[in-house]
């Protein structure tokens, strides 16, 4: 493409309001523009780079057996009511009336049409599983729209949903689906982690985030060090190896601890470290008090409280709660003395203490030499507590790390959640009603894109991986007034498109200190500048990785390129 | 792909409101699935050949200059009310509120964002012309949706705008993108014309359809037996070669004519042929009446009429007004002794007529031997009527025939309509701001699909030409338990597909009577069937077009299948 013929408004200036980086060179090296909050023009570098992420996605999905439609954005409000989502999805879910005053909502997702779809046509088990799937456009109302096109209000997702009359065959498709974005997020270049996720009550292996590594990512993965093992740091599962010490049991004490109340404080003041102390949490479990303990320099997390109780919504007391119950603030919390009403749980590593230190369910008193199971009882040991980097990994092999991610995509078990309440069901062998069992799978196309380019720039701009680039090589006539050099350029031009390479011909009447800013800027893998030396058939090829600029006549030109390109 | 991975819901009977064929093909043989009134799912093989549509637009926007964007289909109100449309548009702009309460509408076309991006980074003549497509999903609240995908309320639409500095780089850009729409039509296996089409003030060849010949087709096109003469019967011209008869001019008389009104009934009451009356009609042009003459067996065209009196409005005058103006009633108006206030337009056609019979405004009498110069004067003399079957074709090749179609693109010299309403300017080479002269050009993408298959069928289903088929070939086992036809019929279709043929087996434990009925629907346009010959490696394959079945070895395949898919 000549450049002349295509639109590329680069900046100079970074934007004012944008915030990171790959919003920041986006919008320099005119690959989109915006059009309102959260709403984005992708020109025409973007375009093409966006159609080589969707080129990845549709092979790896053919060949995880992934058949492709295109439902429509424009959503009857009828199906949303049938899943109930109408009421559940919030002002994220973007809504309207037609000119009969007909409500749709916008299409975010597409659980609701493809249930209601295969609920129409596919009526015998003979039929499944099926694994349909599409690239759309989508929308959310988000209500802070940021950082470019991470967080948008119209935004590009591969969608897929797969129907199956048995968990066997759901964990089937899950697994080459997991193996498909494996290989996308791979072939994109990313440096990602496919990291457990809550997936609520279903728990276990039964959803999974794509995450690729960045600071500026919204969430934090712990990972293993020594293994590929990452998941949410809700989701962590703690390995507890603590064996009691072997030390003598002392008899309980009550001690004042006048205005000592944190564990930093309280540890401070009796001089003990705070993995001595007893942390003593009161949460409210579907309306029931109960308290969850954790060792002082442990958080609880609420997740896992109510993973393992198996609730429905878990919430911490705040302290009027408490003083009622227990007639105490925060700070003098403790499992002994309770009143039986209220159960105890505690997170394994309670279990290993001893002569530790808790509240005393008295306002400036504390226990110590605390023994748990003599000095109070427990209802049941679990993993109640965040994992902490340092942890080991619950792999075996390792040790924990923190990081930041940004979710590139989502591989989900979804069971029967919509085909129940959708009335969605087929026959099986025997000719019984059974509602298909269903996985989704999601793909941010559009977030994808600015992953990548979060993770490949430098100080000059964007730095694009070969397979991703927008062109391969970026073509550079330093004088479109010189016969020469324009002839070369046009010459080459052919010669590198016939052999399969995609070129970007700045044929534009600019400085060459401004074509070789724009050049840098955009970040095309291969820069071949024609300047002065046309005349000896000499041309100077920039890596844009490496920086590496060498002098080459143009007929060594093409093998260089192989080198470089490895296409 | 294994039909037994994909989706394809054939249905036996013909949906109760699908009143067209293709609709009701694209129905039965699982191309798409209705989810609300005008709103469609397409499904896989809708999808593929969708995809096959857009390649061919890309690789013809490509070859005429134009690069892809994609914009947002959710576009602030402001830039509608910029450009005024949001008032003017009417309930077809589908339009919504965010969170905020900010309004949008739903993008049924981009003249207002691409106007604006442009505007916002193209400053300079030196960066123009450009020429920017994308390919998208639009959205239009039809009253009333019908005709499947012909008359959707979301369907998909190329559409590309260009910006010029001049009128003749504008007809530069026009020319090249008709020759792009030339050929993606006749790519696509269509039967069309570019038809001539109203462009208001614009005039001239400014403006063209491309109108598939169809009988279901909304609009009536009028075109050359002899050349590829094509208009709209609104725009073609009239081409007047009649001479005066030679005949002697008698003197004017009026004659009384009793409840005699129309041109039938007066021509035979007086015993003359209609083409010997002059039908006059009164039209209110900008709140002046004017009376416009045509030959009795012709008919006033009020569109031509706005255009050659540079008028911005030309309604009918009602009865009542005529009774006011001239005292008499519809059947007895004519052009002699009329006040002078009343200006006479009159056909090319009147100016030949003599002795010729006309209202003599007083109801019941009419004038005979009516001579035009003589006994009226006439303002001005133009191509005030429509173009009929059996009138010289305007090019002077042929004859004029009318046919109906399907318009499924449009290419439209728009000029400084956008670029003036929202100030959308670049600097000249003085230096001087000055307003872009754009224009725009769409095609019907869901459109040209449903065009497809309206004139691609037969009784037995589709019959898709080979560079549309969703497929190239449908390979059937007919016994999926019989291991050596499952055998063959597998390394078929790895041979195939190594091949570059892309193939649909039909895996499916049915009954044969069942795959060929589909096979036939679907309408991919060669079947090969594996059946019992499978022992001697023989196979049966299908031309659908033609009907014709051959038995071949399967190592005679190839070179068959080249005869007839000639790729």
């Amino acid at each position: 493409m000549r450049q002349s013929m295509t639109l590329i408004p680069t900046l100079r200036e970074v934007p004012a309001d944008a915030e990171i980086k790959s919003h920041q060179l986006l919008l320099r090296a005119g690959f989109i523009k915006q059009i309102a909050s959260g709403i984005y023009t992708y020109l025409p570098l973007a375009k093409r780079t966006l159609d080589k992420v969707e080129k990845i996605v549709r092979e790896e999905m053919e060949n995880a057996g992934a058949a492709e439609v295109l439902m429509p954005s424009l959503q009857p409000a009828e199906l949303w009511q049938e899943s109930e989502r109408w009421y559940s999805y919030g002002p994220e879910l973007m809504r309207m009336k037609d000119r009969h005053g007909r409500e749709f909502a916008l299409g975010p997702t597409h659980e609701e049409v493809i249930t209601s779809i295969i609920k129409d046509v596919v009526q015998s088990y003979k039929r499944l599983p099926l694994n349909i799937y599409q690239i759309q456009t989508k929308f959310r109302d988000e209500q802070r729209p940021r950082f470019g096109l991470l967080r948008g209000r119209e935004f590009i997702m591969k969608d897929a949903y797969s129907f199956h009359t048995s968990k066997e065959s759901l964990d089937e498709v899950y697994d080459k689906m997991y193996t498909a974005y494996k290989n996308i997020f791979t072939r994109c270049g990313l440096d990602f982690r496919a990291v457990l996720a809550d997936s609520g009550a279903i728990g276990g292996k039964d959803s999974q985030e794509f995450m690729v590594l960045s600071d500026i990512g919204e969430d934090t993965i712990a990972y293993s060090d020594a293994s590929d093992y990452a998941a949410n740091i809700e989701m962590a599962e703690v390995v507890c190896n603590d064996d009691k010490p072997s030390v003598e049991e002392k008899p309980l004490e009550k001690v004042e601890t006048i205005n000592q109340k944190t564990i930093e404080q309280v540890s401070s003041f009796l001089n003990v470290s705070p993995r001595e102390c007893i942390k003593s949490l009161v949460l409210k479990v579907d309306d029931e008090f109960v308290m969850v303990l954790v060792r002082g320099d442990h958080e609880v997390n609420d997740i896992k409280v109510k993973n393992v109780l198996n609730a429905s919504l878990v919430e911490f007391a705040d302290e009027s709660e408490v003083e009622e119950l227990l007639g105490c603030s925060f700070g003098s919390i403790g499992p002994v003395g309770l009143p039986e009403t209220i159960k105890v749980y505690a997170d394994n590593a309670v279990q290993a203490m001893i002569n530790a230190t808790c509240g005393a369910n008295e306002n400036n008193y504390h226990y110590i030499n605390v023994v748990p199971n003599r000095d109070f009882s427990v209802e049941s040991y679990a993993d109640f507590r965040f994992i902490q980097e340092g942890d080991p990994s619950p792999d075996g092999q390792g040790t924990i790390r923190f990081a930041r991610g940004i979710e590139v995509g989502h591989i989900f078990k979804l069971g029967t959640k919509y085909s129940d309440s959708m009335d969605a069901k087929f026959l099986d062998e025997n000719g019984r009603a059974q509602s298909y069992i269903m996985g989704c799978y999601g793909i941010g196309i559009s977030r994808t894109l600015t992953a990548v380019a979060e993770q490949c720039n430098d100080d000059n701009g964007l730095v694009w991986p070969v397979d991703l680039a927008p062109y391969h090589i970026h073509l550079i006539s330093v004088n479109v007034k010189d016969d020469v050099q324009v002839q070369l350029s046009n010459d080459l031009y052919d010669s590198l498109k016939q052999n399969g390479y995609e070129v970007l011909h700045d044929d534009r009447n600019e400085r060459p200190g401004v074509k070789f800013k724009d050049s840098d800027l955009i970040g095309l893998p291969v820069r071949i500048t024609i300047g002065k030396k046309a005349s000896e058939g000499i041309v100077e090829v920039k890596d844009r990785k490496t920086g590496e600029m060498l002098e080459v006549s143009k007929d060594d030109l093409l093998p260089l390129l192989k080198k470089l390109l490895q296409m």
